[in-house]
């Protein structure tokens, strides 16, 4: 047998932004007992994904080895980190541990999933500790940009290693729980064997800000405003919702939450415990009475999402509410690359409703929840690990990260998705590679990423579709072959219907093709997509998707 | 007959960054003697059009006054202002006129095209002007990031108007000529009906930099870059290729071109006389036996294009070149919105391969193009016009520039796309409102952008397609219809195959249809189209797109 090790696995989060689902594995080669840390999703997009509802690591990995796996540990309630429990969790079998605020979000999935949500434990904050198999492990209260994020402390045969999670140094967060630098400088005391470190904002130069930079900013702001006031942010950012209505609360303004995520967290919140001194709520009926300077909307969706309220507003009334001249609208947020076009949608329609919309690039009404450069280098020097292995970033996030830890001597490790790490000696080794793919949920059917099904659909959206239809009876055709088309022009540099131009093509070959040909299927189906893809990109330029139904009768 | 009257008239460029296409008319109403400024194009994406080539005005408005257009102006060689001139020309029957560069481009656009070229006539700047009907129209150099830009002094019988086309204030452009504020106090001195002006960085705070920012930082850069170092540009910007070039020059390297429209754009400034002294260039080819520190390479595709230069060099070698650990990539650019995921997919990869990207993120290597809002408060004040018509901005950006007018007392007017507006008296009146839709060029045919053909290919990307074949005899069903899935899970939550479950639903469905139904294509269209979405939907959780085809024979 060979000796016991300690292993680290990234199936997401690595060489990504969204998506984490880290695997941590104590014992002999290939019988390493597992855990797993998060099982988030990320989103879709038209251009690689387009119908695709949500995407998550393909897990087929820890499926095949569910016997040894130990527990889930959730380190926060952001999608990313807890979207997917409720779809990968029945193929891994394993309790759930989360802190009280993360359980209870993650109880919903389960419910709303028909699941058990008593598999979903929760656990008090570090020091308290689970123990899973080789493992303990424990939750130490970490700010970041929801309430009760954690960093994981994880004790091994083999050491401790510091699973950072997603967060920033805030020493005054608003609501939750600071960064506490005597608690984490006493977990490193004896020692951390490897810090598993949020790599996000790498790329940002200046020391990160706090929640509380914010507060009279946007008091100033809302209290400027003189019509009614809609302020959008991430609804689960608890902080930033009670500071926003406090603000109108300030300015005399009554609070209506709108947009079911807004008023999901706020609930959340305040059950948990989390969220205490919330303002008063009315609700978007009686708000219809309530003069509109004595305003304050908190909307969901602030990276432009259609469907969020946000969106809603922006087309017009939306639950009896609606923006107007002189309104001011705030993006309390940052736009995530890649939604810049809906966000500027909504923008450019309050333009046209003569609403002021304010964002942030001022750098007044948003922090980031992430650690910047200067902070992460810190955070190095506080935990002083005996290696540094980056997480929750693209590449060039994980280069610059080891390039970080390297200016002051600390190994470290470029580990993408897929990469097994041995943590075990002085340095991070590369222990093997494991295929790291993603699964979708496409409408209530989970998919592989590499079956075809969205190749198709994009060559669809990119080239068109022709369906071709023949009749053969004793293998001789019967009338002409027929096409339709969808998602194609009418007509071609010929002038000439397109279809007309195909199936006059297609009929002059059924006409002249022989016995043989017209006996196999293959044949046929071969000839006459080539004819239809060459007539096509003579007409119009494209080569479509084309089905061919051939239907022979005796 | 009414009096003659002065409008303008956006049908592109207004409402939207891009696609700029702005008519000018003078006569009385209706029968307005017509000049167009600038037919360009946007760029399509996979979110709004998918599989589409390029997007263009719809001057539909235009082709049916053809007899009413005297002159087409181009204002500077950027495609979008000049890049539908081949498409839309022939629609609009007018000669052409542009600078040398411009026209230069210009011709090779219709030479390709298959058009005379002799159509773009070169014209000397200003004060030299071409008469086209009641306008005499002039090119004044301005200042921008393409040599000849020109912002339009256009003399009618209501007073002058000034049109900026794309412009910046830059006393030191490298390349091209500097912004003359005399020749500018010359051209206002007299008077300016309207100020029709750029408002794309009107929510940059800041004065704009120049382009003589930025070539010790540059130089100092690549100076300092052990390997090789490849850079990239939009390939029109001539000033920062000769700054690029010679900052390799200085550092010992010889310069390689690669892609087409960096070799393409370098030989016209040469061809035209804008650009001279500009390094010696070697052949890829040569290049190969060249040490590589002593190698730079320009290479295009500034904004991730899949198919450019840089993102070829990112996926391994390119024309016998290979970017490797040490090497140094550099984005002389910015990223335009919405081209955030293809940058970032280079810039992992390059990543991935150890090569160091350095962007722009320090401000240090690439300035804009474009005046910023304090720029636009000294042109308003230096051109001191009766009115003015903010122009090439999304909604917000005009109705910001709008606002900057106001605060020094010039009345403006927020005229999107399709606004026509009247210039003649003190202040801008909405005159009255056209269609203004969109045109796109898809493979080699030009389609309306409501013709539904986009729509069509969206909703396949999204829900994926079947084909449904049914033969009927003599109103009688032969055999049991089939079904052909693209873009669809094999299996949904039965676990039975989707095709089967389908065709199964459908069968009983023909079986028990009465005799009317089956002799009625529509019902039996419509009825099958119905069964198969509601089978899908409860199967997979989607409805797809469906064509059914109905086979009669007897």
């Amino acid at each position: 047998m060979s000796q016991s090790r300690l292993i680290y696995l990234p199936l997401g989060g690595a060489g990504e932004i969204g998506m984490n689902t880290y695997v941590y594995g104590v014992g002999p080669e290939d019988e390493e007992r597992l855990i797993v840390v998060d099982l988030g999703v990320t989103f879709p997009d038209m251009d690689s994904t387009p119908g695709v509802d949500l995407i998550m690591a393909d897990v087929e990995w820890l499926q095949e080895r569910a016997d040894r796996v130990e527990a889930v540990f959730i380190t926060h309630a952001h999608e990313d980190h807890i979207g997917a429990l409720a779809m990968l969790l029945p193929m891994i079998k394993a309790p759930v541990y989360a802190r009280a605020f993360t359980a209870h979000l993650g109880r919903m999935k389960m419910e709303e999933a028909g699941l058990d949500p008593e598999d979903v434990i929760t656990v008090s904050p570090w020091p308290e500790t689970v123990t899973a198999g080789p493992f303990t492990v424990g939750f130490a209260p970490i700010s970041h940009s929801i309430p009760e994020s954690s960093g994981l402390v994880i004790d091994t045969p083999h050491g401790r290693v510091v699973h950072t999670g997603d967060f920033k140094l805030d020493r005054a967060p608003g609501v939750g729980e600071p960064f506490d630098d005597d608690m984490w400088a006493d977990i490193a005391k004896d020692g951390v064997q490897a810090l598993v470190c949020d790599s996000t904002n790498v790329f940002s130069p200046k020391p990160g800000r706090s929640e509380s930079d914010l507060p009279d900013a946007i008091r100033d702001l809302v209290a400027a405003a003189p019509g009614m006031v809609a302020a959008t942010t991430f609804a689960s950012n608890i902080a930033r919702l009670k500071t926003l209505a406090e603000a109108g609360q300030a300015a005399g303004r009554s609070i209506v939450l709108l947009g079911r995520a807004m008023r999901r967290m706020v609930t959340a919140g305040i059950e948990t415990g989390v969220l205490t001194n919330f303002p008063t709520v009315v609700s978007p009926e009686d708000a219809a009475s309530i003069p509109r300077e004595n305003l304050m909307l908190l909307t969901s969706g602030s990276q432009g999402e259609h469907r969020a309220a946000s969106a809603q507003l922006s087309r017009g009334k939306y639950l009896g509410l609606e923006l107007k001249e002189g309104d001011t609208f705030l993006f309390s947020s940052k736009v995530i690359p890649g939604n810049e076009r809906g966000v500027a949608k909504i923008v450019n329609a309050f333009s046209e409703m003569g609403v002021d919309v304010v964002d942030d690039s001022g750098g007044l009404y948003h922090v980031s929840g992430h650690a910047n450069r200067p902070d992460l280098a810190f955070v190095h020097g506080l935990i002083k690990p005996k290696m540094l292995v980056p997480m929750h970033g693209e590449h060039r996030h994980l280069r610059a990260h080891v390039a970080l830890g390297q200016e002051s001597g600390l190994p470290g490790v470029i580990a993408p998705n897929g990469t097994m790490v041995d943590l075990t000696g002085d340095a991070p080794q590369i222990a093997g590679y494991v295929e790291a793919g993603r699964t979708y949920k496409d409408g209530i059917v989970l998919i592989g990423a590499l079956d075809g099904i969205i190749r198709d659909r994009i060559r669809m959206a990119l080239y068109g579709h022709v369906t071709v239809t023949a009749i053969l009876e004793d293998d001789e055709p019967v009338g002409d072959p027929w096409c339709e088309v969808t998602g194609l022009p009418e007509t071609g540099i010929s002038r000439s219907p397109l279809v007309d131009v195909m199936e006059e093509d297609l009929s002059q070959f059924l006409n002249r093709a022989d016995a043989k040909t017209l006996r196999n299927d293959d044949k046929l189906d071969e000839a006459m997509r080539r004819i239809v893809r060459k007539t096509a990109q003579d007409e119009i330029g494209k080569k479509p998707e084309v089905t061919i139904v051939l239907s022979r009768i005796s």
